[in-house]
């Protein structure tokens, strides 16, 4: 097949992995990034530090062969360390046993993947930034503000992986007639504070769970570092009482702490100059068609569907786009004009399915975790499946530890597997009889219905 | 109070209007244009020609004493002439007797809306593109491609009148944190073609009404030009079969007219080029959200929220948004602080629902005029409002001829009344009684309930 040049725009997470996936093909491809070499620089403050990585993305990683090295800075979270508001605490493990999520560092996780690219062939460009692209003349525009030039790239292919605020979709696909577009924010924001090690470099809370602090509007989490550190995020009403408005000076901010969430307050000894000095950012949907135009340019990973982070799965989802992708581009060998509608027509159903999901979850987790009756459908969900486990996977799973269940059948079955639950948690003397033979018998009933 | 410098981007119909409103509260306005002035230029294809004025539009005109003048180029239609596929016709009176919407001319109507402007001391500025606004300095820059030249004007104040493809709102608002936006576009879309005056100057249709030719589907529309032409417009699906797409060669177009739309067809000798050379253009309905940010900036119109042309609503909208926002001026007394978030809170709950109103009315026009059920049922809706003009006016009726009815208060009493109605129409024998005490009744204890 006739190799094509390749230029991927935005080299995150997704367009770097794009580009080895592609670089594997035998594609010239070249990267252009918006933001200094990472690995020379400072992160960017305002983006999560880290995040969960779990089998979608895994088996992505997997299959350009470097997930051996990502498991080297990976701390394995196998349930929710739920800490609720009269101090006690309680576990609730993620899945069976054996399943986790894993904690890993954007940065480190980036740099690797730029790492692996570049000994693929790969040529990263840095202080890039996209400012338009001309359509008729396959040429995109780049301004670098740090070396004060611009430069016109050809491409035969552009992929447009620049992220939630994508400066190819808004300066290109933007400008098409019939674009369909939406971006919503929800009235919360996010905020990050660090939890240093101990005084002998040690976790100061269990290493191998993700915390949440579930307080109803809003809740605190934390997630470990391999430096024995831990980051954590407060997801709070912009406005309102209480709100990052309402939370204006630091005696204020301690206060809040101190009762809402004391133990983390007391792990957190400069809590007042970090929410000052820290940004407080936006939390925002995005949904877009179509992806791809002919078969020269094409959308992915946030560009295309940036979702809120309550899944945990805005990057799995990004990385689970390349390894689609991927799979497509060997099936047709190498004819964009049949890959890119096919990725579009696969891919868009399950992207909506897990942006509504991740919204759906932020209730789950923020509020939902520290209520009995949740906690005993779960336990009640988690014993039928495991006697029934080709009946019946919860819905957490089947978007966490299962790759193989899409994401639009995984938000279908867990549809109908809620309205089950919320029949069978309105049976008499539930929290007794719970772990019956008539309420598996009950289940069995509604599902073959 | 202190008088601010005004800057209205968009000298179209709602810019033209705004402008004369405020130029008469005693502010500096300038209008800036991205097109020539078409007073002395022929309009650019792709718009509308002709457009439906209302009640909400003429009070507007009214409260700044331009009506009389624009009645001189309106023409009445008292109410929908319905062509069926079978040859035969019917006539369906919009309102009450003496009620009726105005055919007016786009470029008329906003020229004498600049002319009245003008006289009232507005600045108005041609072919200047707003490429950028510089928030921290107040400042708007323009772009003339026709003059090689670049201006920055700076405002204490600044409106987006651009329309639905705003400028103001692409490289302003959107740039901001937290913007809500959301561009949707129908299947569908609509291409103008003329049937010209006869050959002693006459009406070729029936001058009074809106022509509707309603095959299921896709439609037909006519409006009458003082010229004595119709301006048709054909709502039609981009693709499939029939389609824009698949009509794609003359023969096509005229055996397809000929066939469903026989009585215009006749009437277009030269039906093949026009449909050639005429653009096809799209159906986008546009929400958003903020409208206004501190006191510096607000968009209107269109460009804060665009609509499908299905009620005829757009421009009296638009010409509504001007009214409101006028009587605020007054009532705050120009403190603009308290004026733009008052704007918004009133307006924004009202234009969401004439969108959602417009959406729904496209099915009722391609396809249910039609139908003889539907008709019975407006009989019967007609007869009881006439009993009872204090319970019961006509959906239609409350958005067209009932300025005193918010949008927002049409849409709700609307969907209680369609409620009503498909609960009457399911009555035994409704063909037989729909003009009974027994119906009158019962429609009133459902009301009562």
């Amino acid at each position: 097949m006739a190799k094509k040049k390749l230029v991927i725009i935005g080299a995150g997470l997704v367009g770097s992995l794009l580009g080895i996936f592609l670089s594997r093909r035998g594609y010239r491809v070249s990267l252009f990034e918006r933001r200094p070499d990472m690995r020379d620089h400072a992160i960017s403050a305002g983006r999560s530090i880290n995040l969960a990585l779990s089998d979608r993305g895994i088996k992505a990683l997997e299959e350009v062969g470097i997930m051996d090295s990502i498991r080297e800075i990976a701390i394995p979270m196998h349930g929710r360390r739920i800490h609720n508001a009269d101090g006690s605490s309680a576990f609730q493990p993620y899945g069976k046993e054996g399943q986790y999520i894993n904690s890993v560092s954007r940065g480190e996780l980036n740099a690797r993947l730029m790492d692996l690219a570049e000994e693929n062939g790969v040529d990263i460009f840095f202080n890039r930034r996209c400012t338009n692209i001309e359509w008729d003349r396959n040429l995109i525009h780049f301004t670098s503000e740090q070396e004060a030039r611009q430069d016109a790239v050809d491409a035969d292919l552009i992929f447009g992986a620049d992220g939630a605020y994508s400066a190819a979709r808004l300066t290109h696909q933007l400008q098409h007639d019939r674009f369909q577009y939406q971006q919503y924010y929800i009235d919360f924001g996010y905020k990050e504070l660090a939890i240093p090690p101990g005084t002998k470099g040690e976790f100061q809370l269990e290493q191998n769970a993700l915390h949440i602090w579930p307080r109803g509007n809003y809740m605190l989490i934390a997630l470990p570092n391999t430096d024995a550190s831990f980051t954590c995020t407060l997801f709070f009403p912009f406005e309102g009482n209480p709100s990052f408005e309402s939370l204006n000076n630091p005696q204020a901010v301690r206060e809040f702490f101190n009762e809402h969430f004391t133990d983390a307050s007391q792990l957190m000894p400069n809590l007042e100059e970090q929410f000052a000095h820290n940004p407080t950012s936006s939390l925002v949907t995005i949904k877009c068609y179509p992806w791809v135009r002919e078969d020269k340019f094409a959308l992915i990973g946030d560009a295309a569907h940036a979702i809120v982070p309550f899944f945990g799965q805005g990057m799995n989802c990004g990385f689970e786009d390349c390894s689609v992708l991927d799979k497509l581009v060997s099936k047709y060998e190498g004819d964009w004009k049949s890959i890119l509608p096919a990725f579009q027509e696969l891919r868009k159903p399950d992207c909506d399915a897990i942006a509504d999901l991740a919204i759906n979850n932020f209730v789950e987790m923020r509020d939902k975790v520290a209520d009995p009756e949740f906690l005993l459908q779960k336990k009640i969900e988690a014993a039928f499946s495991k006697k029934h486990p080709d009946k019946w996977t919860p819905a957490y799973s089947m978007v966490t530890f299962s790759p193989e269940i899409r994401y639009s059948e995984a938000l279908n079955r867990g549809l109908k597997q809620e309205a089950i639950m919320r029949k069978i948690m309105q049976m008499n003397r539930i929290e007794t009889i719970w772990d019956s033979t008539e309420i598996e018998q009950q289940i069995l009933k509604y599902l073959a219905e």
